[in-house]
């Protein structure tokens, strides 16, 4: 099953979601005789297939649902997981940042439960390719079927091995570092990725931030820019706006680099008295 | 000059930047013959031309720059504009809650300088189409070289009208107003997205979210989310790790939601009790 | 019981609390005789009462507690309450920006459950006042009650009263309303305070914002800040330092102003050509 | 001159503030026959002495000001200064957290400009005591003109002294660390606080705090908090509410904990088999 855009009707094979009044969501692909068993009653695919996207349907007891397909959002937030996985508000600033589009080749490690995977695989398109190493095969096997469920398998090359051995690719256009020690293989990402690339990496604590940026800076990384992204929510009141009582405090530090390639200034030119 | 993937050199035609030592930056078409004039002097493109990217480069008076290929967020920064544009940190969060992807369509209002038009286009891919209403011809004008500057200009249809009178356009998948008064189109967005499609809108006052927020409500949209996202930067000091002095405290609320078909229960069905 | 210092010994009347080693903590005044039961055994008073502040004790059952004298944050948190309390964050500010300080003469209304109430009485000292207004019974009676509990009563006149037919009082430093519709009592908060002296507000909503510097405007204040203060919380783990998962995104807004005395320039000085 | 409480009207020996429409201000203590020279104008003492506070009143070039008593907030932030000091968020916090209040002795290291020592000589009162180390006179000269200049200089002494050799006073019930290295100060704020009283301090780093935590834990503190406290303010715009453009980001992190005494548990009881 791979990755299609939508019709205005939900048609055999789509990913599908059931959105409760309560924002709850179910993932589904729809399959011609299955039925979803919710808490709230059955809804059977059949009686979603052929309706127009964003239909009120009724479950087997009368709850009421809606038929929507996912955003790219929903999937990410929907990734089945072993470990902690990287937030749509922090995919979306990785995705504008290491300019992430169609047609790209990018390589990312650890593949951990694959939620930037999707997010990469669906942003490079059916031209592009993700190239994602892991070396714990449950959380690969965890990633595949993450993928799979999604329809974008089919542009990921999932490769199972400890990167300190280093990258088979070269000439990247970007690589994401999602691992506890980043700093332990930057001459390995240096070494894969294009100079002037992209490089990217997301740390939970301060004490990784401050290690991989002296890694960077050791090896010839420039326009280091290290950021965290906080979301905050509204509730859906116009007549009394607020924030939501709680938020997210934290996912992680975001940390973008640049490998260059420094050179010293001709002789023939006057050196520079200050800096440009 | 349309939008081309980077080889590992830069090549005539590509679309460059160089950043100084200080972050401060120029974007430039590579052309044989041409000359770019920076306040620490001049560097010729042929000088330029087929070097690595990531190179370090000297301009005549000794002056250090990296030539280096501009990321998605380095476009949106320097975009011309003759208006508050959106941020980068705003846009990624919008391509993911959006689902804007390759090959879909999308269709945006207004225009205002293109920042957002740019990213829009550049996650569509070759196939995809963003399709741009703005009413004012000096702001359509400026969006158009903009668009043109990054090679995707050839992925926009702009149009120059006012949307009161409505779309042309039909089962679009997802739609984004980026305009003072909101409000007063959402049966015109309405018409023209896709059920179940995308909506988003960004508005700068507490005011505006309210009477956006009531509008949605009012015509069929469910799943309103409001949010403002927040960036915020450190400074890149291993051993004094900490965050800039001063941020970016605001840029806009952001209001997402999704254009539903309501209907009743069907009569040989129990009510359901509670919410679902 | 009325309010004193602590010395280096818990002494016989003392307000102590007791912390877990998870932080829950028991506030309790200190009584010959008497028991705290909690959750792991029962402390008996006695084994408190002499011992110095800090001291490590345990229940009979062995759990071990810390000995500390509460902080007012503390207090401010252990409010029995009714009602959304301020938060120590947003008081604490109050304090300085209200310039509440030993001696002075304090308003507030609606007294809630006695939150705010108890860090205006712990501010102003012995030699101040802070004469609170509720409508309320039951809310004045659980005030009270939070106030005689931390020895903090004498210095608070409470006032069973609505305040639109307005306050007692006149000239007072400082008056802070904490009621949902602050902007209806604008002109009696202009006759209780002293022109020049500090308005303070806390609502939960932009709309009540919208509409309380609108009747400040109207009613000639001056000088209008309006701000949220955000709390941000890290895990004591010094070498994995990160903030906490969640946090508090919204207490609420807190407004301040100054009455003031508009008059005309004098009629033999030049007037103006700008803004001073 | 000694701090007292303002009446109704200004008096000689007042400390004022004159306040422009434009937020900008100038602290003056107002003294016959003297004259504030601004850049919209000269203004005469003797015109303000027995004005009511809140008045507005002109310079000789007729630009208008309006004469108010200074907030503790406006004290610290006019606060003369060599150093980066301690903003109004943080200090309101910092009083709540510490539970600075009427009567108490309060220790405090480094001086600096003194805009901690004015407001814990504020929150002290008249009968509290606040005592201040530095190491670097001319620092302390110009706390001391500061704290002068306020009317607070009489309820602090002043050291002039290295806090490596330990403070002179015992069971403070507070102390303050504002030093770059507070780690390496915690034997002498030890030796220094009551067992159970109140230690702050406040670092700009992340590093910083690794370290100070790491001493305090190292030396028998407990409940160590750490936080920062983040400031948003919005434009006083009823009908266009919104955040301003532009923030703080950054001031410090705060680190509040409590020295404690632990004792093994007594014989006679049994052990406890999980945490209180």
């Amino acid at each position: 099953m791979t990755f299609t855009l939508y019709e205005s009707h939900a048609r055999v094979g789509d990913l599908a979601q059931l959105l409760s009044t309560t924002h709850r969501f179910f993932l589904l692909r729809l399959t011609p005789g299955e039925a979803l068993h919710t808490h709230k009653g059955v809804v059977l695919h059949d009686d979603l297939i052929g309706r127009p996207w964003g239909a009120q349907v009724y479950s087997h007891l009368g709850a009421p649902f809606y038929l929507l397909r996912p955003s790219l959002a929903d999937l990410l937030k929907e990734t089945r997981r072993n470990t902690q996985i990287m937030f749509p508000k922090d995919i979306g600033f990785v995705l504008v940042s290491l300019s992430i589009g169609p047609g790209q080749t990018v390589l990312e490690a650890g593949t951990g439960s694959g939620a930037l995977t999707t997010a990469l695989a669906f942003a490079v398109g059916a031209e592009g390719r993700v190239v994602s190493y892991e070396r714990r095969p449950e959380m690969q096997r965890l990633a595949r079927r993450n993928l799979r469920r999604v329809g974008l398998e089919d542009r990921v090359t999932f490769k199972l091995r400890d990167i300190a051995a280093g990258f088979d690719e070269r000439e990247v256009d970007a690589l994401f570092l999602d691992v506890p020690n980043p700093e332990d293989y930057i001459p390995q990402a240096r070494e894969a990725l294009k100079t002037g690339g992209f490089f990217g990496s997301l740390v939970p604590t301060t004490n990784q931030v401050s290690r991989l940026v002296a890694a960077l800076q050791a090896h010839h990384f420039a326009f280091i820019d290290i950021c965290e992204v906080l979301l905050r929510y509204y509730k859906a009141v116009p007549e009394r706006l607020r924030p939501t009582d709680r938020m997210v405090a934290h996912t992680g530090y975001l940390i973008f680099a640049r490998p260059v390639l420094p050179a010293p200034p001709p002789e023939n030119k006057p050196s520079s008295e200050g800096e440009a």
